[in-house]
Parts: C-alpha cells; structure tokens; sequence
C-alpha cells in the first residue's frame, strides 16, 4: 500500500509539494444521488416547465464550488480549471436524483477533490430548495467515477466503464 | 403537503424573506459515514496516536465550512453561528467513520444547511487525504438526525430519539 | 450638505461605528439595465424556454452578491439579510434587460449597497453568458429606486413612485 | 451569428471547456462612468488634496474585485491574472467620474469579465462612500472598451480606436 | 489559571458555544510594528505628499481583513462588527510604522480576534508594497491593547492605561 | 535603491504587470514567534499529547491562509501555489512557540506574502485558542529568511545561512 502524502517530517498535515509534476490534461468524473419523497421529485420535475427550477440553482452552485474547492479542502491546491460541468438524472422508480459532475484541468495535480465537491454541494443545494416539504432527504453515494491524466494513470471505477466511451 | 418556498413570483429562486420570523435558539444535529478499505481505515486512526492527523484536519475543515455556508448554497441566509461541533467515530467492522455535526445559532432561519455542510466537506476532507491509498471511498447517509426551535417545531429522525436526551 | 462619513479623524477611510443604530427593518430597491442586440435578446428570451436559462444563472449570481457585499465594498458592513430577489423584465423595442432587485435586513445600516451589487452582478453574469454572440452589450443605469427604514427616513426617486404601492 | 457557448448538452449551464486553447498573452480594457451632484464630485476632489481619499479606497476595491471575479460570475473560469489597473478622470462639466480599468492575463480565456468587475466595483465603492451626501448617484455605461489575444482576434470599439495607440 | 474552551469532550476543537452569552457592546484595541531601513519609511512618507499612497492600501486592506476574520481563524465566530478602524503612527527615529486598529461589536462574542487581524493584514500589506526595495523589513508586537464589554470585564494592557480616556 | 512598483502613472495603486517574466521555480521560507506565559505553552504542550492540539489548527489556518493570500493583501497576484508548509518549535526557555513556513510555486511572481501571511495566520491562531487563558501574548519578528526563483536572485536574511544547506 502506497503513502499518505499529506504529512510533512513531523506527522503534521501539508500540501505537498507538486512542482516536479508535469503538466497534463487531467479529468475527474464523480456522482452523488439525492433520495426523496416521490412527491418532492414530483415537485421538482414539475417545476421545470411550470415555475421554477430547483436544478437550474443546483447546477449553478455545483460548478461554482468546483472553482472554491481549494478554500474548503485544507490540503488541496488552488488551481485553474478549463472546464466544470454538472448533470442530474431523475429516477422516479427509485425517488431519487442522480448528480454527475465533469471537472478539467490542464495542471499538475488531479481534480477529483473538485469534482466530488461540485456533487456534494449540488446535493446539498436541491436539499436546502426543498427541506420545507421535505426534511427527510438522504444524500449518498458520492464517489469518483473515472479519473485520467497524471502519472498514477487512468483509473475507471469497476462497473462504470462505459463511462470510457463517451 | 406545503410549499416549496425558494421562489418568487415569476417562478424564480429567490432568497426568502424572514424579517418576521422570531429570534430564537436553533439547533441542528446531522451526520454522514465515509466508507473505505480496512487498511486505509487503520492508517487514519494509527496515525491519530503515531503522526499525523486525519481527523484533526477534517474536524477544521467542518468547522470553517459551516461558517462559509451562505457562500456555497445560493439561496441560504447568512447568519451568525453561536456555536459549531465535528464528532467522528470509527467503526472497524463496517470499516466506516461516521461523523456528526451540531450546530447551533440564535437567529430567524435554521442552521440544516451549515451542519449538513459540515458533515459533507469533513468527508470530503477525509477522501483528500486519504486518496493517494484509496480511491474508493463513498461518502453516503449525509442525514439531518434532530432540529429544534423556530415555528415548525422540533424534529428527531425516526430511530434516533437518544439524541433527544443528550 | 451632510458629511462624508467614512473618514477617520486623520482623513482616512474607516468602516464608521453604527453600534448606536437601532435594529429596524429596512429595504432597498435597485434596478440596471443592460442594453444588447435584438438577435442577443430573442436568443436569450427563447432558452428560457428551449434550453438553457440566462437569466436563471444571473438570478443566482445576484442573490450570492448580495450575501456577498461587504467582501468587495470595502467599508460596508458585514449583515445579515432577512431576504434577497431579483427580477428581470425584457423590452424587445429597445433590446433592453431591466433588471430589479429587493433586498431586506433588521439591522442598524441601510442595505442600499447590497441592492446595488446585485443588480451589477446579474448583469455582469448576463454579459458573461451572451459575450460570445454580443461584446458590445453595455450595463447602464445602476440606481437606488426605494430605500425604507433607518434614521435618514424612507426615500423614493423620483419617478418611481408607484414602488411605494407594492 | 455565433453559438451560446454557456450550456452543456441537456440546455443547462456549464463553465464551457478552455482546455484546448492556447495560453496567450490577452489585455482587455473597460469603462464605466459615475453621474453625481456637482457639490458630491467636488467634494471627492477636494478631499483628494485634503483628508480623505474616495478613489483610493475604489481603486483597492476594484482591483481586489478582478481577482474575485471567477467567484462572483458562475459560468467564468478562475485565472490567474499578471495584471490589472484601474485608473480616474474626473469631468467636472459633466459632473462625473470616468473609471478605466485594464487587466492581463497569460492564459486560456479573455479577461473582458475580469475588467468589467473592476470598473463595476470600483463604481459600487465611489457610491457606498458618497450615499450619505448623495442617494441619487447613477452608474452607467459600463462596457467593453478593447480586447486583445485569443483566437477571435483583436476588438476596439468603435470611436475608441486611440486606445490602440497606447 | 482558566479553561482553554476550545475543545470539544473528546478533545478536539470546536466552536465553542456562545449562544448563551449577552449582547454587549464589546471594542478591542491592538497595535502592530513594522520595522524597516529609514530610506523605505521616506519613501512611504513622501508618497503620502507626492503620488501613491501605500498607508491607503494597508488602511483598507486592515479594514476588510477585520470583516474576514471568520474566514482565516478556524474556531472564531463569524459576527457582525458595528465599525473598525486603522490609525498609523510614523516613528522617523526608530525607523518604523505603529499601526493601531479599533474594532467594535453588539455581540456576544469579543473582537480580539478581528483587531489583531486587521493590524497583521495591514502590516503585512506595508511589506507587499514595498519589498521591491526593502526585503528585511519585519513586523512585531501583534498585541491587545485593551478591551472592554462581556463576563469577563475590561482589560488594559499595563502601560497602555492612557488609552482608557480616549 | 529601486523602485516602488505598485503604483501607476498617476500615483494610484495597481496590481504590476509581470506577464514579460519567466516562469520559474520559486520558494520562500518565513519565520514568526509568539510568546506567552510558561503556563500557556505548558498546556499547549501537554495537550498535543492528552487533547486537543492547538498547533494542529493553527497548522491548517496557515496553510489555508497562504492559499488565501491575494484575497488578502490588495496588490499580490492570485498564484498557483505548488506546495506549502508549516512547522512549529517550542522554546521553553523563552516560553514561545516559534512558527516557519515554506511556500512554492512555478510561476512569474514571488511567494514571500504567501509564506509571510502563513505563519502570521498561524500565530494569530494560536492567539485565538489560548486567549482564554493568557490574554498577554505576544506576535514578533515576522519576517522572510530566505527567498530562491526569479530575477532578483537568491537571498537568505543574515544570520539564517544555514537554510541554505536544507
């Protein structure tokens, strides 16, 4: 098993030193789902032709969170994206809605961090839009789906590789 | 079933007015689990005692977030905290960490959103430093478990009624 | 003529002391307007129906600002909102977006500046989002329409009299 | 006419893919003008020699505000900038403050957005200082004066092409 | 000697709760030094006469590092701060620059943190300005000056008693 | 003796144009004490052990502030950081904690604010923790020991020569 390379000579936490890396393209894909009452998804889907639009606001602040990742991660480093991109599913078989954000750079260090930031907080801002019908959500299922670019190489989540594809 | 309330007249998100709503004291008690290899699992809580401090940083990371969560969900109100706490504990058989945020506030709107944010940027702590060895982790089961004060009465999450008496 | 507030006693701007103030309600009214291309404006007007949404991504932009204030005007105060909304409205003969924004506090300063920085963000979030078919969009007319509450009493431009009625 | 580029295949918003691009060197330079009472502009003047200083304070704001542009405009990409100045003339016969402002960058996106805050903040600012002595200050005009570097070429408005000769 | 109450039962930090504690008017005073060559001190000294004016930028950047305190120091409450203000001193003999900054709140929470904030943002703003010519220069004696308002009584640091009757 | 470079043609304060300078390896390595009672750093010390570890917040307060930086300091470039660092020693003889940070990047500007601002945010921290206890302390002697990268050349503070050999 490799190390935990956020820890300087005395075990206390740092952002390690990335200088050395190259420069590549890099790419991060994650998703979260956000279960609910049928009647909230209901809600929801309706709001989208008739009135508002609980997703367009999640969208918004899932991207936006992508660009704040380093001012919310301790360790993780400030860096420029090309490229965030948020999409929701709705699965009302299952009540539930299904985040999925796309997050580039070109840089030395991966965008996974800011990737399942850009999920999570899109969760939590269809929940706060909702909670006065519905306090009961559960927000689960945040992880990374694929990963590519860097040296540790390219990495698909088993069961996700038609992800590869697209 | 109420009303969702995030929007205006023309359908619009919009950040609803409180002006009317009393002061009181808010509490609001949340929590997610990170899951993950047993391995990575033992790393974090040997390094508690040897080196490093995964948590430790986590616990910081909670903390700031509750403050910053007006910033990351659009139409939440910024308000004053008056107090913010991060607890985890390790669960070897399921090789999960489960944390669990209070929070607490004097004002017109309750604090849902800065624990649940707590919890959720915690987790994702936890995932940043813990990747370079785990890439699989999932963060799921980000719940409110308790509210209390403000118009709408108290709330305990059925199954979670202990939290009643602490 | 009243005095420039935001000196100290060496001539140096300073963020004047409002602890005396009472905690009333207040309310500020602001409106902008950005001027575009016919063909820019239809563009904008038929997404919110086809596709995508501007101005659901300008809507979002200006509430954040609003929260957001006393972080880029640097001797405003740091205050709770008790609400925040922004309107649009579009004029097609004279290929305008008007922009109004409510916003309202109970405090001890007027929130005429987080209504201003509002409207202003909108409509840079409208530039920013039609500047590939548009650069030559242009923002005027950032004004106070309505401000009610606090010592100096409540104002209404003149002109905009009717705001009174709402 | 050109393409919206700000949405992602389901209609929504996404901070569009600059990856492929080159890092040049690309200038963009604004404008934006403050309409006040002749007793307001006279005061700001004078104070410039006097006591305090308005524009000192707008000019802080509006270069701070350039480099928090990404945070307050969702769809736009955080750079990082090699330089921004903000500069004043003030018309006395107009009764007015002309705000110039002109940012860097050596990147993959235009830096229009990051001019455009600079003037607009810097506007806000000259306002927030003055609104004790003036309520009825108007901003307007804010717009794109120049762009320079990028694959869609060089832009100066038209009747401001001395601006070419600096 | 007293409690260090910034830990929670199982000895990490938290927030600590105040929703307890009363609204006070509550004000802290701090002072910081900064030490540079004597050709460095003219230079700012002439400038305030001549043409910039570096004591203006750290006056603002002091201001709106007060507001921000929150957002830098992990386990203190973010508050609403009813003014703050920066005073300079030049001292030619010495060769150094005393900054003193005046915070104050209705709150219930001191603003110790906030005043010594702002005089380190706006010494380290001195430093930024002028280490093109002057890369030795050092900033010293962060440190309370007096402080009045909540349970705990007023403070004045010894030798500084004069500050009571200002 | 050189140049005051933050300052445009009319004497205002601007953020300079380094788009002409070269990307390079840069570092800073910085330096900050805090004094306090021998009680206060007794129970500092104690508890890294038993508790809670106040040098575990104030290590991810100083790292997260160098991220911070040009936020922060008015006229500092917002920059890439590639890697960042803080260490404490304790002196018991003089009863202080002294505090050094290192900062990295590749990039075409210094990083002396960010590792400045590190071990200022990092005192301050430890400032906040301790209050409670020792309302007395005291921050000293911030200042840069040794700066590589760029073409002013190296530099290391007399006194400091064997940083070099690290």
């Amino acid at each position: 098993m490799g190390d935990l390379t956020h820890f300087n000579k005395s075990g206390r936490a740092n952002m390690v030193e990335v200088g050395h890396k190259l420069n590549t393209q890099r790419e991060a894909v994650t998703s979260a789902s956000i279960f609910m009452k049928p009647e909230t998804l209901r809600r929801i889907m309706d709001q989208k032709i008739k009135k508002g639009d609980v997703l367009a606001v999640a969208q918004v602040s899932g991207i936006m969170a992508a660009k704040n990742t380093s001012n919310l991660i301790p360790m993780c480093h400030n860096i420029f994206l090309t490229g965030a991109d948020v999409e929701f599913e709705t699965d009302e078989e299952s009540s539930r809605i299904d985040i999925k954000a796309t997050v580039r750079t070109t840089g030395k260090t991966g965008v996974e961090m800011e990737a399942l930031t850009a999920v999570s907080v899109a969760a939590l801002t269809i929940y706060d839009m909702c909670k006065s019908i519905d306090r009961e959500m559960e927000i689960t299922d945040i992880k990374l789906l694929k990963k590519s670019g860097g040296k540790s190489g390219d990495y698909v989540r088993e069961g996700y590789e038609k992800l590869l594809e697209e």
